[in-house]
């Protein structure tokens, strides 16, 4: 048995509220020898008083050494086993955009390109053509109509886009038909299951039609297809925890992931305060609340320490909001990290704190990396947070008699 | 899907040198209330300055508890599964005489024994026949002939002997003939499935001959064999990490367990010092070292702590001729504990010390059993240590976006 079933057999309802805060890429390193972290640089007084009262740990998102995109470190902060449940690059992006993929679609990442008169490809990426017409482009294609399924193109930037087919029995089992080289023509699309041929089927019958109305606009005369693929079957949140769960995130990625476990998502605003005033609103609404913070993972990508400090010391600052409300389980970690040193997500266990009435202290009163080495968690996998909140939300029943 | 399909879809290649400086049994225990173990007793202070710089932890060779041969305990450093991995003792035995097992061999340990005229076991060892003379007996065997397969018949030492038969389609499944007691017959060779009866067949045949061969041969007239088993399918270094591996080790048991994951085996000579030199030879030729040293196993395998002590103390003079090569990440670590209080392998976690530019550091200055528990590697499953030792080599890509 999985914890998953395990979850579903012993769920309780209450009116405890959890609240989950992702600060992405919190995570990081030192700089020198010796040196802290950003994190552990960071003036964090509300977190800090939330760990010295409640527990700390290092989660570890997939497996150790294993470093996760977006999409599998959220599945594992739901609770989901990222290495089970896998997120194809065509939805990814489709939940980029904030397209509401449901589970009859297939989503498709596509290439603008230039082909020849022999029809052989010359520029894979169209001489990334600006934004304004990849926009003008998808809304010529949006108009091409399959008998039969419906067909959205929707515009990513510059020369990628976004193509969901969406109709009864169509599988996501389908070859990319970049060549990944210049000077040959697309692949042609071919099913690997009698499913998947029928979406292969459409998507010939597709590009065919897209060929004709795009022929006149050079560079971007044509289009690849890449990262097809669908939703994965997931339970929802509802089913695995017996929460309703509403996320409040300011990036369309992050809006994306929590509907792919059925999650509400909510008005989120642009500011962390926008955020609060979301969560602040919707408190009687719902028994669990995501809330995501961005910054932390982009100052970390741009490889910008202080700035990164700084995001820590803003989302630190907004705390006393989430608190006045007195949520019954709070934790605060990451996806993973995302140090500055490093300039990209990393594979180092991320810092995490767990806030409520039953806590066992540990002897951590700072919330920073080497604290969390500490912390009475432990090193744990990020797939049984979930398990810990709920535990002390007081909505799991005892295990066997 | 498990770690190892991840690291096949992951591994990315770069100039990346790695190397796995394996102290067969490093582990120990102290002796006296409030002592140090064998480790924390040496002086060790280049393995300390790594410490310092780098990230410490305790690894579990199987799961906790389970106390590894040699075969389990090194396949986990590798990261293989050892609880998914088997090797069996024939083929064990094989590897331990340096005898290169291909794919098609059926390797099996052999025990000279007594017969007596009605054909019952009067002696399971032979009366513990001195070497030279198990040498001499095996020379005589090995030139036995079986129709469509070849035969390898080798010493081990006094009563031992391996067997290799190797041919197409034979299989691996067959009982021992040792009876386990005396007064009776040895039992017959039984294949468990149709490839294994033909091993079992030919097993027969060449049985018949060695009796007729040894017959004058007293106390040793026969042998009984045990252990039959081919090589495991495994997947080689280079299919799930891309490395490209060398093996420095001085005895045969660790050649032939890197040669089963297909590491390249150099020649090692004998000391320390012409295991450095080699690997000063062989550094540009591979990405990945495996340095074996024996003698921390065997010290505390003879009860030896101040000998321990001394080896480990020996093995960290020679610390500094590894580091000048500069390697990305160095891993310093034991394939099991053997505490000389215990005399024998066990179960306690292995000292662990990862040393590259990309740690997150943890508190500790020194390398030691109490050091290692509070540092940042945590405690983990040994099969997960390469894949943290390819990140940190930056040979892994993100996973999911």
């Amino acid at each position: 048995m999985n914890h998953h079933e395990l979850l579903r057999e012993l769920q309780l309802k209450n009116n405890s509220k959890i609240v989950l805060l992702v600060a992405d890429g919190l995570g990081g390193l030192p700089v020198t020898p010796g040196g802290q972290t950003e994190l552990e640089t960071a003036k964090t007084p509300h977190l800090d008083a939330l760990a010295t009262r409640g527990v700390l740990g290092l989660s570890t998102p997939v497996v150790p050494g294993i470093t996760p995109g977006s999409g599998p470190g959220h599945l594992g902060l739901f609770g989901y086993d990222p290495l089970e449940f896998r997120i194809g690059r065509g939805v990814l992006e489709a939940l980029g955009i904030d397209f509401d993929l449901g589970p009859d679609d297939v989503a498709i990442r596509g290439n603008f390109c230039t082909l020849d008169a022999a029809g052989k490809i010359t520029d894979r990426r169209a001489g990334r053509i600006a934004s304004d017409i990849g926009k003008k482009l998808c809304e010529k294609l949006d108009k091409i109509e399959i008998p039969g399924v419906e067909i959205f193109v929707r515009p990513v930037k510059e020369y990628r886009l976004v193509i969901v087919i969406r109709g009864k029995g169509l599988g996501g089992s389908v070859n990319d038909t970049d060549p990944q080289k210049t000077g040959v023509a697309p692949l042609v699309p071919q099913g690997r299951d009698a499913a998947s041929q029928k979406t292969a089927e459409i998507a010939k019958q597709f590009l065919a039609k897209a060929k004709e109305v795009l022929k006149e606009d050079h560079p971007a005369n044509f289009f690849t297809l890449r990262g097809i693929d669908k939703r994965p079957a997931i339970p929802t949140f509802e089913e695995v925890y017996g929460l309703k769960a509403g996320a409040i995130a300011v990036y369309p990625m992050y809006r994306g992931l929590a509907r792919l476990v059925s999650m509400q998502v909510l008005d989120a605003g642009q500011t962390l305060d926008d955020q609060c005033a979301r969560l602040e609103q919707a408190w009687n609404d719902f028994d669990f609340f995501f809330m995501h913070y961005k910054y932390t993972d982009s100052t970390g990508e741009d490889g910008n320490f202080a700035a990164k400090v700084d995001r820590i010391e803003q989302l630190d600052a907004v705390l006393p909001r989430i608190t006045a409300l007195k949520p019954d389980v709070l934790v605060v970690t990451g996806d993973h990290s995302t140090p500055s040193k490093l300039k990209s997500h990393s594979w180092h266990p991320v810092p995490t704190l767990l806030f409520a009435d039953s806590c066992r202290p540990d002897a951590c009163t700072k919330f920073g990396e080497a604290s969390c080495l500490q912390g009475g968690l432990g090193q744990f996998q990020a797939k049984y947070l979930m398990t810990l909140a709920m535990a002390h939300a007081g909505r799991l029943e005892k295990y066997g008699a």
